[in-house]
C-alpha cells in the first residue's frame, strides 16, 4: 500500500529529496561568517543535497535578528548559491517580521518558505494559529508564495493539529504546500502522507527518509544531514531506482549514524563534527543559550562516527 | 518571621510596589495605537500604580518587532510618561536584539529592564543561560543597567533555577537586581525572598501581593492590575501603614477578582474589560495567535466583575 501511495503521488512542490538543515557558522564575536556559510552550503549541495533548509532550528535562526538573517540570505545567494535550492525559515513570533522575512526570501527566488508557528504563547487555539497564517499569507500577497508548515512541538510548545493543517490547505490551496515534521513520530508522518495527498511531507529526520519516500512523502530536512548528506542521498537514489534492498541497507547505516549523534546535544555536536572535518575554526562558535560540546564528548563522538563508517564528505 | 524579614530588607531598586503589566492597544491593522497606549499608561499611574511593566507577556511583546517596541517606548516617554516609572521587557531569543532594546530603554532613563531568557531552545543548560546574560550585560556595558530576571516557565519553557540566579547575582552584583516571578508558585517566591536578600522580588500576580510584601519582597507586576490597580494599591498602602487587618480584607477582595479573571484567557479578557470601561474600540484588537474574547464570555466576565465589586477606575 505504501508503494501504491508513492507511485500515485504527484509532487507539485519545487523542492524535494534530501535537504540538510544547514548549520550557521559564526566568528569569534558570534556574528555570521558569510564566507564560511556559503562554503558550507556549497559543500552540502556538492555532497548530494537536493536543497538546503537554512535558518531553521539547526541554523540557530531564532538566535539571530531579522536583519542578520536577511543579510546572510542575500549574501548567500549573491555568492552564487541559487535561491531555488533554499528553503529558508522565515517564522517569527511577530507577524510583521515573518511577513518581511518571507518577502525578502521570495525576491531571491526561493521555492518556498518554512514557517514556524508563533511560539511564545502556549495553549493557543487553532483559530489563533489559523489567523496568524491567514494574516501572513494575505499580507505577503505574492502569487509566488509557497508555505511549508514547520512542526517542531518539542521546541515551540505549539503544534499544527491535523485539523488545522486541513483547514489551512482548504483555505489556501497552492499556497500552503508542505510541512516539515520534526515531532519525531513516524505515525504522524505516515498519517500526513495518507490524509493529505496534496501536502509535500518532509520528515524532520533522515531516520524516516526511506519510509517517508515509500509512503509518498517528499523527503527529509534534517540537522544530521549536515554530516550524512552523501549517504542520505544514496538512500534516496537507491529508492528512486527501485533498488529496494540496497536502499534498506543504506538506510540502516544512515539510521545508526543518526542514532549515535542523537545521544549528544545535536547542534553543538554537528558544529563540532563539521569543524573536525573542515579544519575551520568558525565551527567552535555558537550563540547562547547553546553551548559548545566539551572536548571529551567531542573526541568520543568523532571516534564513534568513524567506527560507524561515516564518510567525511569534506576532507 | 516574615515581618522580621520585611523590616530588615533594604530595597535598593529604583522601582517597587504595585506595577501593572500594561496591555498594548492596537488599531484595526494591528499596529500599536500610540495615543491610546499613552492614555492607558497614564490612567494606570493615576489609578495608583507605582510603575508599569510594559512589553511583557501581557503587553504582547513578542508579537511585535523590535522596531515597533522601540517606537512605542520612545513615543510613550515623549508623551510625558516618565521613563523612571517604566520597567520595559527587553528580552529576545536573539542576543543582539536584547542588547539593542535594552540600550534604547536605558537612554529613556528606565530604572531597569525585565529580561526573558532566550525561549526558543528547550532543555538548555544553566551554563548556556548564564552565558546569554553575561554576554548581554557585557555587550550593553552601561553602568546604569539594572536587570530583572523574568521567570515565566509556563510560557518560555525555560526557567531560572535558584542556582542560576545565585550565580548571576554573584557575577554581576548591582546589575542583576531583581526578578519577576510568574511561576504562580508561592513557595518559590518565599524562597527567593529568603535566600536572596539582595534580590528585588516581584510576584507575577497580585494574588501574592500582601504575602510578598510581608516576606520582604518588592511588590507585584501583574496582568490583572490593568483592571485592579486601585485596589492593589490600597492593599499595598494598608500594609505599609501597618493596618494589617484592613490589608488582609483588601487582599481577599483583590484575590477574588484575580481568581475570576483567571478563568478566562487572560489577555483577551483584560483587553475586553478595558474596552468596556473606557469605551475605546482599540481594545477589540489583538495580534494572533491570541484571539479576542467571544461576546458571551465577555458579557459574563463583566457581570462577574461587577458582582465582585470591581471599581471601574476609568469610567
Amino acid at each position: 500500500m505504501a508503494q501504491d501511495l508513492a507511485s500515485k503521488k504527484q509532487h507539485t512542490g519545487q523542492i524535494k529529496g534530501v535537504l540538510a538543515a544547514a548549520l550557521t557558522p559564526m566568528d569569534g564575536n558570534l556574528n555570521i561568517d558569510h564566507e564560511a556559510f556559503a562554503g558550507h552550503c556549497r559543500r552540502l549541495l556538492d555532497a548530494g543535497c537536493h536543497g538546503l533548509g537554512i535558518f531553521g532550528t539547526t541554523g540557530e535562526a531564532n538566535s539571530f535578528t531579522a536583519d542578520e538573517r536577511i543579510a546572510a540570505l542575500e549574501t548567500l545567494v549573491g555568492s552564487g548559491i541559487s535561491g531555488k535550492s533554499l528553503l529558508p525559515g522565515t517564522g517569527s513570533c511577530a507577524l510583521p517580521e515573518a511577513v518581511h522575512l518571507s518577502r525578502v526570501a521570495l525576491e531571491l527566488d526561493v521555492p518556498g518558505v518554512l514557517v514556524l508557528p508563533p511560539f511564545y504563547y502556549k495553549g493557543v487555539s487553532d483559530d489563533g494559529l489559523f489567523r496568524f497564517f491567514a494574516e501572513l499569507i494575505e499580507r505577503i500577497a505574492d502569487p509566488r508564495l509557497r508555505v511549508y508548515l514547520y512542526h517542531f512541538p518539542r521546541m515551540t510548545g505549539v503544534g499544527f493539529s491535523l485539523s488545522l493543517i486541513g483547514r489551512l490547505l482548504e483555505a489556501y490551496p497552492g499556497v500552503i504546500v508542505g510541512t516539515k515534521d520534526s515531532a519525531g513520530d513516524w505515525d504522524r508522518i505516515s498519517t500526513l502522507c495518507r490524509e493529505f495527498p496534496d501536502l509535500e511531507v518532509f520528515a524532520g529526520t533522515e531516520r524516516y527518509l526511506l519510509d517517508t519516500l515509500r509512503h509518498g512523502g517528499t523527503g527529509c530536512i534534517s540537522a544530521t544531514v549536515n554530516v550524512t548528506s552523501q549517504l542520505a542521498r544514496q538512500v534516496h537514489d537507491a529508492h528512486e531506482a527501485g533498488r529496494n534492498d540496497e536502499a534498506e541497507a543504506l538506510q540502516e547505516h544512515l539510521t545508526s549514524l543518526r542514532s549515535a549523534i542523537e545521544e549528544y546535544p545535536t547542534i553543538p555536536a554537528l558544529k563540532n563534527l563539521t569543524g573536525r572535518f573542515t579544519g575551520e575554526d568558525v565551527w567552535q562558535n555558537i550563540r547562547p543559550p547553546l553551548t559548545r560540546l566539551g572536548d571529551e564528548q567531542a573526541d568520543e563522538l568523532l571516534s564513534r562516527m568513524r567506527d560507524l563508517g561515516l564518510r567525511q564528505d569534506y576532507s
